[in-house]
């Protein structure tokens, strides 16, 4: 299982590389969006520190390796080295193994999950070499990135005077999906009644998410680049209406939804530098900067670069529950009043990652993927209710929320690392004994499952294998009847339906519409082929219709305005 | 005013490295005290990095350069060199000065406030030439202290368990003297009633404070090296039942007092790392290491190295309220749960150094000295009340509180940079238009005053001045009767009175005793020296006695144990 997982890893390793190459000679866009993200990293305050025992390097070659290094590297082992995903790259490991040694690791991987950078083609002998040279060194320390600099990169395109004071489209806005076409750096915008693509958006590279306001009006994006777009859904053809670069990398954005604060404030953490920023939600003008540079969890120890993973608004409090991945540290930030600013940090596991609440919104379910535990935070009374033992690397994406018929309410999650979907009871007043536990362990297609998803009105439980080493696996989902849980799983050759014939494809992130009728699902292709969108009829799983288009370029996450905005899922 | 402020600053270094160069050849206690705060500091994270911009220097210049700068400059120029007191000397400035300027400036000092290293005699050329190429190199980062460390640096010496039941001694507990004996790394216990040495206990190098549990039991005493004291009086002779090494430089300790939390836990918080702990109270177990590095309060920008100076213990929740020096940020901690740790920081201003409650114990107010500023905390409420306008570079210690006759309640504070002493109004109520407004600027004797005192049964407010570079000021205390603020100041000679003769010596911090009816003075010689503490009988403003004995070595800082646990200042 445990190899399965980094397999699943690897496999996703190579596929991202593939759309690397394809657009080192492709859309000028997307590259000139990474490149002014990585551009920063070769400001001054980067320059060479020769640790006199590592092999000699020109400041040159430090240059061009700490450029491969953000590209390849600092995903999984992380900006400074200390490892996440990967293992830790400081001094202390790498000059005890060796130039040599290292050089065998990076050109031909290890069973453990290293890419084969080498034998791949990705990298020259040479630059394997200067790779190897290069993690012996000091990690030079990116720049900090703060008021100023937020400021410098925060532009309101129309002010909140000139924008429409009603809806001035005609679209159901509550059935209207945010796209990500990860390669293209752009959003699509497609009706959900009639398929048809309303709006293209440039944005930030590889949205990782989209976010609504309360209201519903506005769809903030944000790009791993940390670059978001705030986009008004009442103009007659929706479009950003603010942009703001907040950092390096990033990966969440939210809003505010306590009863007085809706549409009144917008959040995102970053990677790089480790932090996050509250705006206003309108302009999104930053308005305080919160380091998240700490402790971690156990052992106590400092760790300077705890990267902000996903955020999501409380019901219950005017607060963001802002979850730090290496410190395994979930903040709740009361954003009431800024200048006495009060927040309560719960200690729950490490690498905390990808969560979303209960049912009831009372309670968030985050997982701690390097635990293969679940931390479950009661955001009413502001503390940790459970942390529970699931499977290996669990990745439940925001969760799915059904009723066992056996056990009740629970909310599940798949695993990068194994192929079991853990059910966890939700339910600590009318179902005490099932709460917090693994009440069910279901048998899934594979590993390498991203996302999970039901819907209200659905007796389906659907769960993606993206990243699946078998292609049969990666191009299907499992689909559960709820009912009868116990008689496992149908797959669907969701690949197939979309007809797109041969060629590296990954299904990922199915997405219901409005209704509850309908499940969208991603065919995720290379950048340089078609790629397409699977509409699936939920209470027949038969096919309803396939979105394709030659602005789908490896369209990924999903997004339907009304479940976003009421976190259903 | 500007430049009275750095000569008295200046006039302090010449004292210290005095005191410097004796311990060099004197007490082996003191020295290795201090050697083994440095000795991490020579860990092999503290290894050389090369700038290839910068003078070459060898690994053996570099260890030596780092520990003379640690030992010399790091005080006021920070550990990372990002600048406090002193200026910042990051090597994008330094390599713009170049290696002649920088010569000039360590060896000769400035009017701005830089100390003569070089012809006062306490660096050779060789050595102003080392250190001149030093700060152009980048700051090596002294090594992480958390838990680990923590744990293997503590030790219980008397475990709760064995200790008295009752107090075992015949000592009047509440009018005890915790003495500071600077540069001997210990505490002097003196009877304030017999005015004779109880005890002398080894403790760190140049205790900073020492502190009061809320039960007046248990006495914690913090050294500049960050080795924490604690001290039982119910002991037949009290002495150490535990100690710990919370970091490499620290300032601060402080206990829980609020109802339910008495005696239950301690806090200390750290220069470097630049951090807080919270400690079971009876044993100093470390229980919750949480970081300051965040970002400055204007501008917002990221700092690494965010001191923590004082800390108080809040009336009015079970909070400690503490200060961060370089980001202007003041932390409300909540300690009723420390695994959902609830914090409430207050944006104030820069730098935060010392400060105290008013009389009611609601409000805290601290020093902002690089701002010229008092902050005054809300500890009620949890926010920020006002910022004052100050004179130059404000160091209350604690303040003064007394009413005055014409403005009503008021906290004051004296002033490093100038001669003014500055009373708050701090009466929201019933003098609503003074509060948190200076009503009344005093003239004093001089730049350089370090604490300011009264006690409550007390006509007299005693203002100190013992960095001011005229001997004859800083060996004289002002006192001024409060009923008359109009008249002026009275000079007392507390020097000549101590009888000690010719020599470099110091009056610092007043203290009262319990009843309010005598003030003690130190009398800080060098530390080859005789010192003494002199005895000022409060009400008639005369000498009531001199306590000299060789074993009062370098006596500074005094805490009376019942104004110390009830916050009577």
């Amino acid at each position: 299982m445990h190899k399965a997982h980094w397999m699943g890893t690897l496999a996703l390793s190579a596929l991202v590389l593939a759309v690397n190459a394809v657009y080192a000679d492709g859309s000028k866009n997307a590259e000139s969006q990474y490149q002014s993200a990585a551009s920063p990293l070769a400001g001054e305050e980067m320059h060479q520190n020769i640790n006199p025992k590592a092999p000699p390097m020109t400041e040159k070659e430090f240059v061009a390796a700490k450029e491969i290094y953000f590209q390849r590297c600092a995903g999984c082992h992380g900006v400074l080295r200390k490892g996440a995903t990967g293992k830790p790259l400081t001094p202390d490991k790498t000059l005890a193994n060796g130039t040599d040694y290292l050089k065998v690791f990076i050109k031909y991987g290890s069973p453990a999950g290293m890419p084969n950078w080498g034998t791949s083609g990705e990298l020259t002998d040479a630059q394997v070499d200067l790779m190897a040279r290069y993690v012996q060194q000091e990690p030079p320390t990116p720049p900090e990135y703060g008021m100023k600099e937020m400021e410098a990169n925060w532009k309101v395109i129309v002010p909140p005077a000139q924008r429409p004071k009603k809806k001035e489209n005609n679209l159901n806005l509550e059935n209207l999906f945010s796209v990500t076409l990860r390669d293209a750096g752009q959003i699509a915008l497609i009706d959900g009644d009639s398929k048809q693509i309303v709006n293209v958006i440039k944005t930030g590279y590889a949205v990782h998410i989209s976010r609504m306001s309360a209201s519903g009006r506005y769809l903030y994006v944000i790009g791993r680049d940390a670059r978001i777009n705030l986009i008004d859904l009442w103009m007659a053809k929706p479009d950003t209406v603010a942009e703001i670069k907040v950092g390096l990398e990033a990966r969440s954005v939210e809003t505010s939804k306590y009863k007085g604060y809706e549409d009144k404030y917008a959040v995102a953490g970053t990677y790089w530098p480790p932090q996050y920023v509250i705006m206003e939600g309108d302009t999104m003008k930053p308005l305080k900067i919160v380091s998240t540079r700490g402790l971690t969890v156990d052992p106590q120890e400092y760790h300077p670069e705890p990267r902000v993973a996903s955020i999501v608004a409380s019901h219950y409090h005017p607060e963001f529950v802002i979850n730090a991945k290496e410190t395994g540290k979930i903040s709740m930030v009361d954003y009431s009043d800024l200048n006495n600013l009060k927040t309560t940090t719960i200690d729950a596991a490490r690498f905390l990652h990808d969560g979303g609440f209960d049912s009831t919104g009372r309670y968030f379910l985050v997982a701690a993927n390097a635990s293969n535990k679940v931390a479950v935070v009661d955001t009413k009374d502001d503390k940790l209710a459970a942390l529970v033992e699931v499977g290996k690397t669990p990745h439940p994406g925001r969760g799915a929320n059904f009723v066992d018929p056996q056990f009740g309410p629970v909310w599940a999650t798949g695993h990068l690392g194994d192929e079991s979907i853990s059910l966890i009871g939700t339910d600590p007043v009318q179902h005490k004994d099932q709460a917090w536990k693994v009440v069910r362990s279901l048998k899934g297609q594979g590993g390498g499952s991203l996302f999970i998803k039901t819907h209200p009105k659905s007796k389906n439980l659907w769960v993606d294998t993206p990243l699946n080493p078998e292609a049969k696996v990666s191009q299907s989902v499992a689909v559960y009847d709820i009912g009868h849980l116990d008689k496992g799983y149908t797959m669907l050759p969701i690949g197939e339906w979309s007809g797109l014939g041969e060629g590296a494809k990954r299904i990922v992130q199915p997405e219901y519409n409005k209704a509850g009728d309908e499940v969208w699902f991603s065919v995720w292709s290379a950048k340089d082929k078609q790629s397409a969108i699977v509409v699936v009829d939920d209470k027949t799983r038969t096919l309803k219709a396939v979105i394709k288009d030659s602005k789908l370029i490896t369209p990924t996450g999903k997004f339907n305005v009304y479940n976003t905005q009421h976190d259903v899922y």
